[in-house]
């Protein structure tokens, strides 16, 4: 079944301990219709400037993701420029151009209308909300947020909360969202705000599953997805939305969700997220086969099982 | 097979968000010899002063510990101050008293002389070799350290290495060790050193276990053993040392050991971890089953497992 997912579409110039890379390709929905593309058809609502042209179309292309719902309009696309020199796990940012971002209108194709998943990629809240009330018939929703949207919009994001299946965030932010430091506390009360499953991201440590009421216990509600051990993480740019987007498109392929189905998804997300961070910005998930990720989820099983 | 310790047992005074506690037994020879006591007979070697008393030796007792190799002698325990008020992973050390145990010299008693396993907590690496020495036939040896022994006594610690099958360390202390913030580079440059085995342990996030050459890839000689999601982590302490005691005392108890029993043991091992973080001191050890031991394995692959 198809996702159309909403998000920035944007240039970013890298830097980290293994190299720097000057305006290539990013922003959360690039990464993540690249990722879910090895797994479903995927829709794309964002807007680009001028500086978006035949090179930049082409890496959708390849991927046969839907582009009809990136707008294109005059001025320069979203620029990000950041750095992980001291610690690969958090980004330092240096600049963030709205650019035509900041007069963004999300319009939805009638063509997608038909999609059954719906990803709200880390925007402003308010964008979140007008593309899922554009599409009150989708059958599961995920979005992502960031802590710039939790300190500063809480109200606007507590709505958007309300309407989603499935958040999908980093531990720190769980935390921040929920004013607890503890993860299973923490967990619980973001479910309260309405989603009613949790992705929590641990970066290097892989991720962890809640659904449901959450017991003392733990397990019973929660499951665990590892990372992949990396002799050498070149960028993690973009390494959560390519975790999100196999995870999502691994779910919308699958012809019912069972908690099996949810249990492989975090696996296909970890895989994902570890193929991302092997090279600079898009450049692995460009190269990257079906094969090759098939592969590794078995690399994750053994990683992970007993027997 | 039988397992004999050396280390500390001491005396800890403990403040965590839950509450405090004040000289509560503690030492890494005490939570390792409780947590492997369920699976395997356990010898110490130590040294206590006239504190520890007829319900200190209780605690050993009751899981049938042998404590002929606990030397008592005149003055105080060894004690130790800590809290982890603004972070439940790292303790903040207030006091450290060496006591009874600055002058100490571990005799091996001849009962313990048909040990198969030695574990050398973390102590002196002077006195781990010396231990470890003093026992040629053992047929494995594990061990753990500290960032204190590695940054000041790293001659004395290089010695110790060569001498281990087994390393036990964290994140951090690998990291140090190896001048390297890669984990798996860090992982091949520490095994460089002497130990075939390295567990890497990530405190909330679970374990690594890295045997023989690390590939780039990654998982083909690695397995990740998770941690559960705690509600309440009321005191870390002795968390590691349960954890080795979980994991070496699994060993120990095998008729003989295939790449599935390391990989049991590393659940094992943070299951018992698990457990000593749930109140404080040795509390929880104290008052386990072996029937909760096998629940919460049980949970532990619920967690992990896909099917």
């Amino acid at each position: 079944m198809a996702i159309t997912v909403v998000g920035s579409v944007a240039f970013d110039s890298i830097e980290t301990p293994a190299g720097k890379r000057e305006r290539c390709l990013g922003g959360a929905a690039t990464y993540f219709s690249l990722s879910a593309s090895f797994f479903t058809q995927v829709r794309v609502i964002a807007v680009v400037g001028d500086d978006f042209g035949r090179r930049q179309q082409a890496v959708f292309d390849v991927r046969n993701i839907d582009t009809q719902g990136i707008e294109h309009t005059a001025g320069k696309s979203f620029f990000w420029e950041g750095s992980y020199l001291e610690n690969l796990n958090e980004a330092k940012t240096h600049i963030t151009d709205l650019n035509v971002f900041a007069t963004f209108e999300p319009k939805i194709p009638d063509a997608y209308r038909d999609s059954d998943f719906l990803f709200l990629a880390n925007i402003d809240p308010v964008l979140q909300r007008r593309v899922r009330e554009a599409m009150p018939d989708v059958k599961l929703v995920a979005g992502d947020t960031m802590n710039y949207w939790i300190k500063g919009h809480r109200p606007a994001l507590l709505e958007v909360l309300k309407g989603l299946d499935i958040l999908l965030i980093n531990d720190t932010e769980v935390k921040m969202l929920a004013s607890n430091n503890n993860l299973v506390q923490a967990a619980r009360a973001v479910m309260a705000m309405g989603p009613r499953l949790l992705v929590v991201k641990h970066g290097e440590y892989g991720a962890t599953l809640f659904h449901g009421s959450t017991t003392a216990e733990g397990s019973e509600h929660t499951f665990r997805a590892p990372a992949l051990p990396l002799e050498e993480v070149v960028d993690p740019t973009g390494a959560g939305d390519s975790f999100a987007g196999g995870f999502f498109g691994y779910l919308a392929a699958q012809p019912r969700l069972t908690p099996a189905s949810f249990r492989h998804a975090m696996f296909y997300g970890s895989v994902m997220g570890s193929f991302a961070c092997e090279r600079f910005g898009t450049e692995r998930l460009q190269a990257l086969t079906r094969e090759e990720i098939d592969t590794r989820f078995k690399q994750f099983r053994e990683l992970t099982h007993l027997d």
